[in-house]
């Protein structure tokens, strides 16, 4: 793979801008890479860690010269972000974000920028429920879906250079209309989130089963649960907050066929509950079928027969 | 590992049977393992991949001269299997079941077998999307809880070899009063297979969100959900209609806390989400030290840094 950017910025060093860190060296897609975080604890152990070529005090610092720059913060720190590195963007630059919602950091940031740089919002849908510098891993993108949200009248050579960028990271490429990421989100990740955050969390309230006995047992189904409540809280506030509408939209529907299945249970009509669990069987075929898990009887734990 | 039982029935031939089969043959701890199914097809499938020593056509066959008879039918079919094996159990024999709730089955077979076998329930949490013959392996018990519902007066002897049985192919075993059992289950097993077959079902029905959509993007919190909701849904349907009151018990608190972040979600009250996903996360931690999953961080998909 051969070099698609000169110098790519890293503001904020979390799992997806680490995990970019390490699938960019690896298949030398970028010269040098800069970076910078928030918090100086970070910057420190990234300096550590080294998977920055220079970590920078301040986003204004890092981004100078950047051909690219990723902006990998919570999207409740994008609008203040744009405005600082605004001043200091190289005329030409590509910025990028890989925040879980479009429409709302469109919002935030578009504005800010100076329209000598191409905004290209973006979305790797890709994690895992671990966060902060030490989590990334190159492999994170392979094989994983990457949604591009250019604007219309977006530079279609910046576009197809971004695009290069995450397939050389092992993804598959997309560009999406902005609503539309955001409900289908909204449906794929958002609100399975919220709902195992919740849960979790009625599993944890719940005086008459012990905690000990919730962990125990939670290979039964809940463990799954768990994985998925754990991640970044801070990251999770923010997408719920900025994907509003489409989140309690998609609520308001999951709220509804659960009372239906709950009316099932209460009334003892099987058939209802057969055929429901029937249908959502064939869906986990065609995730099978598409190549995004594995069949493997065991889930990789252990040998299989 | 030495000979546990001389012969074992197993009645039903999917995952759990297979599985159970599978292990007892690697450790040797049964002399015979013979077997029914109530289909034909799964007879032959079984008669062909050869996990029983001997698969007959009745349950009342299969049952002659065993020293442990595994119950591994759906819930709904345990009375009807109690009452026609029960004329052809050996005295002094053990019985025990498989299923997911407790309190239904002891009802349905309890009053049905003669007094001269042990009638000792359990439930092995284990288990993954897939069923029928072809679904087993050996490993499937390994470091997972079994548990073990005895009656007060249960014979000591019985129990102890019931119990070195599910050790031998790997489980730890755990003893535990009836109804505790279901509701502990509610929480950890029954709710989160409901509200994943729920969310499944809504991203189905969504028109404006296309099925091949939600299938490609899975990867972004959805697959965990259509992993659980590809189980059996016999199985399932079985599970609901007999655990109703701890389930809808459990489901009412699950609505109330997600009415509250969906108000939260409304009103913009972020300090609530982030609380909330901030308590949920220790859970998680709690139960990767109780050896429950693993920490890996790409969850075995390829290879970690």
């Amino acid at each position: 793979m051969s070099e698609i950017y000169n110098r790519v910025a890293l503001i904020g060093l979390g799992l997806i801008a680490s995990s970019m860190a390490y699938a960019m060296r690896r298949d030398g897609l970028a010269r040098t890479i800069t970076g910078t975080a928030r918090s100086r604890e970070t910057r420190d152990i990234v300096r550590e860690i080294g998977f920055c070529d220079e970590v920078f005090d301040t986003a204004a610092e890092a981004v100078k010269d950047a051909d690219l720059v990723v902006l990998a913060v919570p999207i409740g720190a994008m609008e203040a972000l744009a405005r600082e590195i605004a001043p200091h963007l190289k005329a030409g630059a590509t910025v990028t974000d890989v925040g879980s919602v479009k429409r709302a950091v469109i919002d935030a940031v578009g504005p800010n920028l100076p329209n000598t740089v191409h905004f290209i919002p973006g979305h790797p849908l890709a994690g895992t429920e671990h966060s902060g510098p030490r989590s990334g891993f190159a492999e994170l993108f392979e094989n994983r879906w990457c949604i591009l949200v250019p604007p219309e009248d977006g530079d279609a050579e910046a576009v197809s250079r971004l695009r290069a960028l995450w397939e050389g990271m092992g993804s598959h490429v997309e560009m999406m209309e902005v609503d539309h990421h955001d409900l289908a989100l909204a449906v794929t990740s958002h609100c399975p989130h919220l709902i195992a955050y919740t849960m979790v969390g009625v599993a944890d309230d719940l005086r008459r089963v012990t905690d000990s006995e919730v962990i125990k047992y939670s290979a039964a189904g809940f463990r799954d649960f768990t994985r998925i409540a754990a991640s970044d809280p801070t990251m999770w506030r923010d997408v719920f907050l900025n994907n509003k509408e489409a989140t309690l939209e998609i609520l308001g529907r999951f709220t509804e066929e659960l009372f239906a299945l709950q009316r099932a249970i209460r009334t003892g009509d099987g058939d209802h509950l057969f055929d429901y669990f029937t249908r959502t069987r064939a869906i986990r075929r065609g995730i099978i079928e598409a190549g995004q898990d594995t069949d493997a009887p065991n889930f990789g734990r252990g040998k299989a027969k």
